[in-house]
């Protein structure tokens, strides 16, 4: 069984159309994997919707309890892109001895067909059923093991250290 | 480097206005590798473009070859799902001491929100990168070995033998 | 109160990924009518899901009848473009006295981001409501009296008479 | 010839990946008229990319003039919704006889699959051929008098007064 964690992040953004502004609705997870036409055995947890840049320590720690407490080995965690690396980080210091593999989107799965999103979570589920124990991230077709990994905030690209 | 070849596929079917039915215009990888945000280092080379039930013997010859003799030993390639499995085979006995992956998608790319051929490609490309050498295939988040997956044609699905 | 009749035609096809082909699962008129947020008094129905060239002659009589028998004065009529002129032309002869306006598309609404269906949608929403009594051809933006319009095979294009 | 004037608005914005926010890149209509595969004598012109709330006194008189001195007698106009009908009521003020039509769109047409924008177009490009010297707002199918219509924000929905 692969869990599937939510945290939020541009992956999961809609459109407000009352004031013009991205926001959290719903997760598209199980949209997307409807979809993707997927038969692997998943399990979707939403366990907070933010903007990664709005993750304070609690968000983070929350997130690495799931991890620990979940029954998976295999966990894919859709994330936003600016802290991500430092979830990454936090996860790889509590040791959880399970495939870790977190991923994002540089524009919402909303958006359709400029999004990235749909192939990173392919790339997602791919990697966390064939890389050994250890934290990930995955963008652009990459992965980068969590200490070999920045986004360039000014070009919008992860690259590895 | 990751070689994708192309050999057509309702993965890269296009609609014709004119007569009302699906066809081969051009390759959608390009414009997929671009909204991916692919920072893979990539080679596409279109084969052919053929509905893979009408790849005939000499047209899965050209894909053995191109696969011993590219300069890839990684490869994707994007394929009808209908003779799927039995391409694989025929690469299996090639014996190509490479990485090859083969996929294609249940819906057309061009037809948008609806398709499988994103997340596929995805998942393509992620495994090519993590598989030890051999022949695979990936359909719905899984990845097959080349002898221990067929096409369930009444249901549109590909299971493990 | 507007009606809008629907018999089919690319507007409506969809795309059946177990044999590869278009064909006829339901109409996408709902979905579109609450896409484009639109307020007006509407009633859908749909007299038929047919290629317009399978349409016989009962099948534009059932068009016909159905409009006469309708409450509605101002009627939309989503139909194939092969055939679109000729049920354009028999109900003219009918005489109803009602304002008729036929639309279609020449890429399937399911196809997302390259269909002219939706456009052509708010097209005959707007010319229904606003033209005399007669029978109307809308396609490309133009509205084309019954018996002033043709479409070109070959182009793929409306052009008056 | 139908004048498309452009101001900017929800219509045309896209989303920049970079700092995540919605902006003005280009306008995406001429995009939008190929796929409408629209055969109107049409000629865009983008006056500003603004969002209607930045629209000050100098931006709406650059579109009255534009639409005084512009050669055609059929205008539709891409405008914000927030003050969409204040720039309307500063048109019919200037007694400009044309047809002038604005729209715009309460989700980005960048969006794709949820957006209105393209409906929208139809409507307007449907309406500026058929109504009278005047001038109007189209939105949700309907097609309002400058000075029956208000837009409610909390609703987002355009309404006669």
């Amino acid at each position: 069984m692969i869990q599937i964690f939510i945290t939020g992040g541009t992956f999961d953004k809609s459109y407000d159309s009352i004031n013009g502004q991205l926001y959290f609705e719903k997760t598209h997870l199980p949209e997307m994997l409807k979809r993707s036409r997927c038969t692997l055995d998943i399990d979707i947890k939403t366990l907070m919707m933010k903007d990664s840049l709005e993750m304070g320590e609690q968000d983070v720690e929350m997130v690495v309890q799931a991890c620990q407490n979940s029954q998976a080995e295999q966990i894919v965690i859709t994330h936003g892109t600016d802290t991500m690396t430092r979830t990454a980080a936090t996860l790889a210091n509590a040791k959880i001895e399970k495939t870790i593999v977190l991923t994002g989107a540089m524009i919402p799965y909303a958006f359709g067909s400029s999004s990235d999103g749909f192939f990173n979570l392919g790339c997602a589920l791919a990697f966390v059923q064939t890389q050994s124990q250890g934290v990930y991230v995955t963008m652009q077709g990459q992965c980068f093991h969590w200490n070999q990994v920045e986004k360039d905030k000014d070009k919008g690209i992860f690259y590895k250290l």
